[in-house]
């Protein structure tokens, strides 16, 4: 029988082999990003290179061969990040996201257009949408929705302001710690953290720590610096934060829904067509009479698109008092949506498709 | 002639014919990182699957192959990102690093492990050091050298009280802006920034800005959150805090040399065996008497060893004066090294070989 390090050197040989076929596809594959930039040049076509519901089908389609041992999250990733370089042959993406460097938002923009694009942390939701607007970033990547705490809303309120078109979405699964230098956690004097954390934890804090006064802060990295100087704190924050001020953690994953996600929004100027598992978002507000919600939403019904989210927000303008924002199945291509939508407009008093794009892959 | 749809699909349907080849070449990949992982425990082998030499040969001989159009860069960080999640299928490395996040050596370490590798932040060098020796982190990554500036020392000081080894070494180029609210040059009346920046930029602010005090800080980033508050003031810093900080850029790429890099160190606690092209540290002093640092490095031009780098520093204790860290071409494992070493050895008060390690490849 071979010894150990023959079968090692075997093993390493085949991997060698396959290295070389792995680096002559890889460039095929480069040489085809090219090709496409030269029939578009030959045609005139400025239109840009990235094209969302293409990655997102064949993001879908190597992660339904996929045949393992790689999970489908690994192999979404590594063909995300070749697809990221064949891009960046062209120009890097400017992707524009809510900041500091090191926050979920950042997390989700890496994870949506891979590492070979630039990413420019912005200080404020307003300003990722103005960056886009201005043409300073190519994309914008906004958190719009935790899946126990409900809606960011302060982006869907730019919407009210923006013409920029939704043109895909993300989801990343988040874990809360609560950390911080107390021995325990009866020596707690205040729990500092987002607001959203607390609401996310809300059932935890109240079985465990009911008397506790809970002070909502800007973000989950400035409750870990808080919990860091003030003695008696502690904070709820992600592993981010933890890692970075090396905070001892008191409880971990203390999350009321053990499936906490977050989702973000990706953001630009341009229509995205339809990969064949899509979402459509409507802006719409009702005339104020009675029932007139439930008629808005009759067509959708009709043509059975399925409505996956609504949300109601105050207008703040006189005209009218709520605008809905509707999630549902579907693309504004497609024949039934489009009759769908063309009867709910009328029954609108305000309506806009803020977008129809690729349901989150990775 | 063909429409511009139709040449654009026939490209499309060349990259899902690559793509599905592709996918089975990495699974196969995968599924032999598994086979190396089942010999291993056949033989009761217990060693680390992380093979720094065997990587970097990988990276070298598919850089070397590379066809095009993807630059030599780009397809290593391709296979870095799939060497690091195959390694990952067994556990993903635990890499702590010199932070907070989003630093130079951050970036340094995922360069080095890839994305798949867990990254710890710590709070000093030392920290790094104490996380690796105590098993909570599989390798550390430590700045130590810039190009225009010389070592970190603290770095090499470390070495004189730790026993890991240099396991590897990872080279960033490194741009550095003069930033800050001020309106234009003459109105700065500080410049905050890292010690090593400042000296960076010397020529550059003794041509340009000679009279303006220069305050030096414990970091770049400080050096940027100073320059947002204090009014009238400036900060020198990397691309990464002019992001985070949204800080005006008064002069782009203002250090000395072009082609500024920052050497980082890998440590770790196992000895690398060769990789072809390696590179060695030693740690030394020589007795204290006239001629006895040419006697020292002797043995090196007998064999024929290219020293690449000697750096002197005070030893801190009262048996030696000096210390030398010196780096040269070759590994411990080779003869030639071996007996220069041996007779090296015989001249030197102190003496230790903190590693042999392949040189970047990245």
């Amino acid at each position: 029988m071979a010894s150990e390090q023959e079968q090692l050197q075997a093993i390493r040989d085949r991997i060698d082999v396959i290295d070389r076929q792995l680096l002559e596809l890889i460039s095929q594959r480069a040489r085809c990003a090219q090709d496409v930039a030269k029939v578009k040049e030959a045609f005139g076509d400025t239109s840009t290179f990235y094209r969302p519901e293409r990655e997102a089908k064949v993001l879908r389609k190597v992660m339904e061969l996929n045949p393992g041992p790689l999970s489908d999250e690994e192999i979404g990733r590594l063909f995300r990040e070749l697809m990221s370089a064949c891009l960046a042959l062209e120009r890097p993406l400017r992707i524009a996201f809510l900041g500091p460097e090191g926050t979920f938002t950042q997390a989700a923009a890496l994870k949506h257009f891979g590492h070979s694009a630039q990413t420019l942390p912005q200080r404020a939701i307003d300003e990722v949408f103005r960056d886009v607007e201005a043409g300073d970033a190519d994309y914008g990547v906004v958190p719009v929705e935790n899946s126990t705490e409900g809606v960011v809303n302060y982006t869907l309120d730019m919407f009210l302001q923006s013409s920029l078109n939704i043109c895909g979405e993300v989801q990343l699964r988040i874990h809360h710690h609560l950390a911080g230098l107390v021995p325990d956690l009866k020596q707690i004097t205040r729990i500092y953290s987002h607001q959203q954390s607390l609401a996310q934890c809300r059932e935890w804090l109240d079985a465990n720590l009911p008397t506790v006064p809970r002070v909502p802060v800007a973000s989950n990295a400035e409750a870990a610096r808080v919990a860091l100087n003030e003695p008696g704190s502690a904070c709820i924050t992600g592993q981010g934060a933890v890692d970075i001020y090396r905070l001892p953690v008191l409880m971990p994953n203390i999350e009321d829904q053990p499936d906490n996600t977050t989702r973000f929004l990706i953001i630009g100027k341009q229509p995205i067509p339809a990969s064949g598992d899509d979402r459509t978002t409507l802006l719409v507000s009702s005339y104020n009479r009675p029932g007139s919600l439930q008629a808005l939403l009759q067509p959708l019904a009709r043509y059975g698109l399925t409505m996956t989210r609504i949300e109601s927000r105050p207008s703040g303008r006189g005209m009218w008092d709520y605008v809905f924002f509707i999630d549902f199945d579907g693309h504004q291509d497609a024949p039934a949506v489009q009759q769908a939508l063309a009867e709910l407009r009328q029954q609108a008093s305000l309506f806009r498709v803020l977008g129809s794009y690729p349901k989150g892959v990775l």
